[in-house]
This record gives structure tokens, sequence and C-alpha cells, in this order.
């Protein structure tokens, strides 16, 4: 996969040199020599990755890290930093202003492109998300992800070496969930078990730890668990071998606790922000078919499954009835007692509606104080007896506003069912006309549309 | 990436030849030993990729390649089918059976982990897709992704070879719309004007093909179109760099015009899958903050803008106003003419409402009869000329009914300014008593809550 990627070096012939080398692998280059200039190219230009000296007069590369991470608009970008040095402390702090991973000057090819290559993956799938949110009406009510640093996490812990499992437990988040376990199958499934990162020791005797990565990756459940692999120092292969699996972060033995706890956070950071961008999809997707204030159906879903039943139905299936029930005088309640009370009186009747159904009814609130209840398999008796304990449920005793009045409400309720290639709307227009013969006949009670096929 | 791929093959020792290969190579590995049980497992286990072996007893490999391509619960698993021989008639059929590609026997282990990967890495981000719309409620009444093979489709050729240019382009279906080109700043040019599918000759002189394909990739607006690279003959390292680049398939020169046909057929399809996937999640994300019958934004959407609006305001921004509109008498209109006269007057009262507003202006229908305006930048004064505006557009002229009928509509409105640091609900209380105002001294007519902050 090609890829734009900007290099920041404020040292024009380093910025050439790994210009040439990534054009050379096909991939696509902007470049910036120091800090100021690579957060408004990160900006403007959105490229996939960004290299980063570290040693940058004016704006170093830690704070032009940090200034790019705390931006929602180049935050998602990969950053990988380059040091001239491999110093500890280098990499806690670039890690602790967010930089996805280091490299050291010289980098090697086959490290560098397998990072690369690595962090522009995980980035594919999440670029797809966002743009589907960022590009619609709901991420203006839904607002940026939030980060929680506090929040809890799940670490599954995977090693044979038992003083190696206790010192990487020390080094994370005090409250993270840690699972200590030298058994593969164990370990997956605790991973199938909501949790938020596994850590593999792959240097560790007695299982195959690439295994259990290529595991946990093919397993759908567990796909976008984030993996962090501990390796042999000095040893590309299988770093590469590790990253090209899919594992998401590596770190070298002997583990750095530091440098252990910087990534265990970051690995945490884009999980959780992952998953708020699919939970806010998700969400998106509910709404869409959600009645705000009752959290009933709303008439969208509701005529889409009726037309459903009554293809059904007409292809020889079981029958569909209907229901379309008004609560009577509702405006009354409005007027008199406020649109709060009226609010309150339209989710109490969406309760009580829904505690008379059984399991297969779909129930919907289809505008104002309208309902509609879809029975597929009633036929018109059994559509009665539904409409009858629900009238005699709305009936039978008052509802509570919240200043502990209880006002009595009635509902009128017409009922009907589909004859065999009805049309939706006649079927919706029969139920209306027997729903305005029992608002006509006196309300609270339930008529039924005439059943002779039209 | 790993993964879990199902091999089919009717010989037992081929099946477990295979399967210490990919295992080899850290892959999770199903098998079946005909194409009955292939269609369970493909079903029961969902691997991500299908190995399956073209010459069986019973049930070949295009009948089964077709029947898993049949089926929504297995269609989006990539099928790559094994052939003994490298016969142009077995390709074709096997395309047309819907097969992604065809590897041959004696199969090359670069070849197929380079196809493998390349199939595998198409397939993650659209299963990503595909299981957020297939997990919501939604995915039950936008129904199944359609596929329509006649679709018009722009196809953009680029060859330095006119006689080549020629033979690609009529091969391809009928109702393409061809560019051709010998410049890549033309294709790109041309592939990011919505194109559909991009031919790229990369046995041609005279410019840099993986180059382009690497700058198609890389650029945000083209990185979704299909690539069919054409390439040289036993060249496997030109395709495995290719397919390594984001190619998505690839075919050998001489190019067989059947086999062209086919394989572009198949990325024209899996491109409009993708494209539906896609904008069914858009839709879904619009549909949330959109109200259905009149095209309004909705409560939920209008409520966190205004809060957002109120916000900026407190903080020392502009000042915001709201109206609070509710058609008058609605009920009778409902009552004496029915709910389509009614749904009719919404929608025509909603578009006039529309049309009396500034760009900046926010309407939502708030719900049944009653309607919002949030004002950013307004204080009351012009809050004021606005609803005087809606009011006399509303009572200036009659509602049509579908019958010719004209109705008199007029509409109550309560208007607001927000204090600095009001919160939401006693923002709109405060127009709601103002609309209550409105409508208790005759109707049709525009009253202001008390200004003085509480």
């Amino acid at each position: 996969m090609s890829a734009r990627i900007l290099v920041v070096d404020d040292q024009a012939a380093n910025v050439r040199l790994l210009e040439a080398r990534l054009q050379a692998e096909y991939f696509e280059v902007c470049t910036a020599t120091n800090g100021a200039d690579a957060i408004a190219v990160a900006k403007a230009e959105q490229p996939d990755l960004i290299l980063l000296d570290v040693m940058m007069p004016v704006m170093d590369g830690y704070d032009t890290c940090s200034r790019i991470k705390d931006d929602p608009a180049t935050r998602h970008i990969p950053v990988v930093m380059v040091t001239a040095l491999d110093q500890r402390e280098d990499r806690i702090r670039g890690l602790e202003a967010g930089a996805d991973d280091f490299l050291t000057k010289p980098i090697d090819d086959v490290s560098m492109f397998a990072r690369i290559r690595s962090l522009l993956r995980l980035k594919e799938v999440l670029d797809e998300l966002r743009y589907r949110e960022s590009s619609s009406a709901l991420a203006g009510i839904s607002g940026d992800v939030q980060d929680d640093i506090d929040a809890p996490a799940r670490v599954v812990v995977v090693s044979a070496d038992p003083r190696a499992t206790c010192r990487f437990a020390a080094a994370l988040p005090s409250k993270a969930e840690i699972l200590e376990t030298h058994d593969p199958a164990e370990a997956i499934i605790a991973a199938r078990n909501d949790a938020d990162l596994l850590i593999v020791d792959l240097t560790s005797p007695g299982y195959d730890g690439l295994r259990l990565c290529a595991r946990i990756r093919s397993d759908a459940a567990t796909r976008q668990l984030p993996i962090l692999a501990v390796v042999r120092p000095a040893d590309v292969q299988q770093a590469v071998r590790a990253l090209d699996l899919g594992v998401n972060d590596i770190i070298q033995r002997p583990v750095d606790a530091g440098e252990l706890a910087a990534r265990s956070r970051t690995q945490l950071r884009r999980k959780r922000y992952a998953d708020q961008l699919r939970s806010h999809l998700d969400e998106g997707m509910e709404m869409a078919v959600t009645d705000a204030l009752t959290g009933l159906h709303n008439r969208r879903y509701i005529s889409s499954r009726l037309r459903q039943a009554m293809d059904s139905a007409s292809n020889g299936g079981a029958p569909v009835s209907l229901l379309l029930a008004d609560i009577d005088h509702f405006k009354h309640i409005n007027d008199t007692y406020g649109h709060d009370a009226g609010d309150r009186v339209l989710r109490d009747f969406s309760s009580r509606l829904q505690t008379g159904l059984r399991a297969l009814d779909l129930a919907a609130r289809y505008g104002g104080e309208e309902f509609v209840v879809v029975m597929p398999g009633a036929g018109l008796a059994e559509a009665r007896i539904a409409a009858e304990r629900l009238r005699s449920s709305i009936d039978g005793s008052g509802f509570d506003l919240s200043d502990g009045t209880s006002v009595p409400v009635t509902v009128s309720i017409g009922i009907a069912q589909a004859h065999r290639g009805e049309a939706l709307d006649a079927l919706l227009r029969r139920a209306d006309e027997a729903l305005y013969a029992a608002k006509t006949a006196g309300r609270n009670q339930v008529q039924a549309a005439d059943n002779a096929a039209a």
C-alpha cells in the first residue's frame, strides 16, 4: 500500500536522503525543515504518516509532536520520531509527547518499512470510520472523541517467565485489571473477554508467541485487540515478522518499565479512540430508527418492517395486523400541564404499550401522540385482544406527573388486518378510518376496519 | 496480517500440503474436501479467504464458487480458484462464477502470498463497514446491497500503446464511458473525477506505471478507486510489486479480451458494493438527524446545535435567539381532511419556513406541528422580523391539498433571546410561554418572551 509521508528534519541533506529512500519504495513524500512548517504541512496536506526528527532548533521534535497530537485535525496521523541516539529517556519523552514509535539513526530500511506498513494498515481502517463519522451532520452533535487516560483497562500478559510477567504488570497503569498466563489457549479466552490490550512475550520458551498473535488476528472477535510484543534485542527479523502479522507495537528486551508503560498507554489510547468512533457510528445508525423521546422505533423503521410483513403475508405467509393508537385529548394535556408533562405522558404511554405486547410485535411512535403496533402472524381477533388490553391498561390507572398529580388518560385504537396484495398506504388508511370511528363513537375504545377485501 | 483461510480440494494430500504452507506463514487454516462441505464451512466459520480447487467430483469449483457468491452470508469472502492448467476458458468461466483470482498449479509461494495479502487488505476495510451496517437495525430497512451489472461506469485506460488501448476499450462493458490517455497527470485528474476503474498498462514505455498506481493510492480522493494493472508475462516480481502497492487485480500480456472483461466486471461490482455500503452508512447517519416527513433537521439535532450556540453566546460570542412556531388548529386540519392532507401541510409549511431564513439559521421540526428556528447572531429584534416574515408567509396564501382544495393556515410564534448562562430548558420554556401567550391572544401572531434576565 502506498501512502503520503511527511519527512521533517532541519538538515536538508537528511530530508533528501530519506525522501529518496521512500520514493524508491513508491511512497509519496512531502517535507518540512522545522516544527512550525511541519505542523502547517500536516494540517494542510493530511499525510498518512510523519517521520519527525527529534533534534531541531527553535521547536524540537517533542514539542512538534505534542502539538500535532493535540490538534483534532492532525491527531490521527501516526508520528515516528527519528533519534540520533537510542536513549531510554528520549524514547519515553517522545512516547509521552504522543509519538507512535521510534527509529534510531542510522535507520535500516527493513525496520523502517515494516513499521511504516504496520502503522499505515492500522490507519486505513480507522480512516474509513473517521471519514464516515466526520462527514455526517451527526459529527456536530456527538462531539469530539474524548480521551480518558484514567479509564479502567483489561490487560492480558502472556509470558512463561514469572519474573518478567511481574515486572510487566508493575509497569501498567494502576487502574488496569491484569490477567497473567503462559498458556496461549487461556490467553485467547481472556482476549475474547473484552480485553483492551494483549502483551505477548515472544522471547519466552514453552509456546509459539507468533502463532498466538496470528490466532488473535485471525479471529473476528479479537481482530481489533491491540497487541504489544516483547522481542529479542537486535532481532530485526522477529520484529518485522511480528509487525507483518499485525502486532501493533514492539518493545525490546530488556524491557524498560517506563517505556512499557508509555507504549501501553499509547495502545490503550488508540483503542479507546477506535472504540468510540465505532460506537458513535453505531449510535448514529440506531438513532436513525429510534424515536428520541420514547425510545420506541420511529415511523421510518415501522413502515419498512410493516411492508416486509405485508409482503410475506401476501406471498402465502402468516397474516399481519396493525394497531393505530391515538391518545385522546392529548393537546389538552399539553396545554393544561405543559410540554414536559405531555412528554412524560408519551413516555409512560410507550412503556405501558410495550408491556402488553408479544416479543414478535413491533411498536413505534408514528408521530405526535400517535402510535403503531405491527403484529406479524396475528389476525383481526388477536389484534382486537391486544388493542383491548392496551386500552384498559391506559384507562386503568392515571399517569403521574412530576409534581405528583395523577392525570387520567385514555386511548382510541383502530385495528386492521392486511389483505393479500394490499398496499401499505391502503392498510394504514383503513386503520386510520377505524381509529376515526373510535374517536367519533366517544373515544377510549377499539374499532376494527371492515375486513372485506377491497 | 494473519487471517483464516479455507482450503478446498478433493485430494486430501493437496489439502495437507497447502495447509502446511499457509500455516508456516502463520495463517489459520480450515479445510473441506468437497463443494457442499466448502459452502457449509464458509457459512459457519466465515473464513477471510477461500482457496478453491476447480476439479472436484459431484460439485465442481465453478458451481461451488457461484453458490458462495450468490449467498449474502458468504458473498463478501474472496475466492481464489486453483486450476491445474492455465487455460483461458477456465479463467473466464471462474471469473464469471465470481472468483476473485486464479492460481495455477504448481502454486508458487511468492504469487500466492502476494495475492492473499492483497485480497485480505481490501477485505479488511470492507469488513469494518459491513459490520457496522449489518449490526444495526437499519440493515433491516435499507435492505441488501444490490448489484446492478448494467450500471454505467467511468473507466480510465492508461497506456502508451494505442493498439492496446483500443483493444482494452473494446473489451469493456458497452455502458462504460472510457477515457484513454498515456499521460499520468491526465490519468490522475480523470481518476479524481468520479472514475470507477483505472486500467494501467505497466508494460508500456514513456511513463512509470507503478509510480502512477502509488500516486492514486496516496491520494485520499482516489484511494478507493480499483486499479487493474496489465503486467508482463512471467514477471512475478512486477506483479507482486503492483499488488503490494495496492493494485486490486492484475492481468498478463497478451491481454485476452474475455478475461479483461471478466476482471473489469469483478472490480466494478466490488466498487459498487463498497460504494453502496458507504452510502447506506452515510444515509443512516443523515437520517439520525433528519425529520423523515419534512426533511428538516429533527429535535435531537437542533437541541444540540442550540446548546452550542448558547455556549458560544455565554462565552462572549454573538447572541442567539429562538423561534418556536406552532401551526394553529392543526388537529382540525388532520381531522377534517385526513392525515395525508395534514402531512402535506407540514411539508409545505417546512418549505415556506426555510425560504425566509438566513443561511446561518437552523430550522427543525420539533415534534408534531411544532417547529424551532435557531438564529445564531440574532437579537430579539431580528428574531421578531424573521418571525413576522414567517407568520405572514403562512397567512398570505392558502395551502393546496392534493384534490386542489386550498386550506387557510396560520401560525403562532413565540420568540426568545438566550440570557448569558441560561440553561437550554429555561430558554425553551420562555419561548414556549411566549408561544402560549400568542395562542391565548388569538393565534396568528408573534409574542416575545420577557427579555429581563431571570
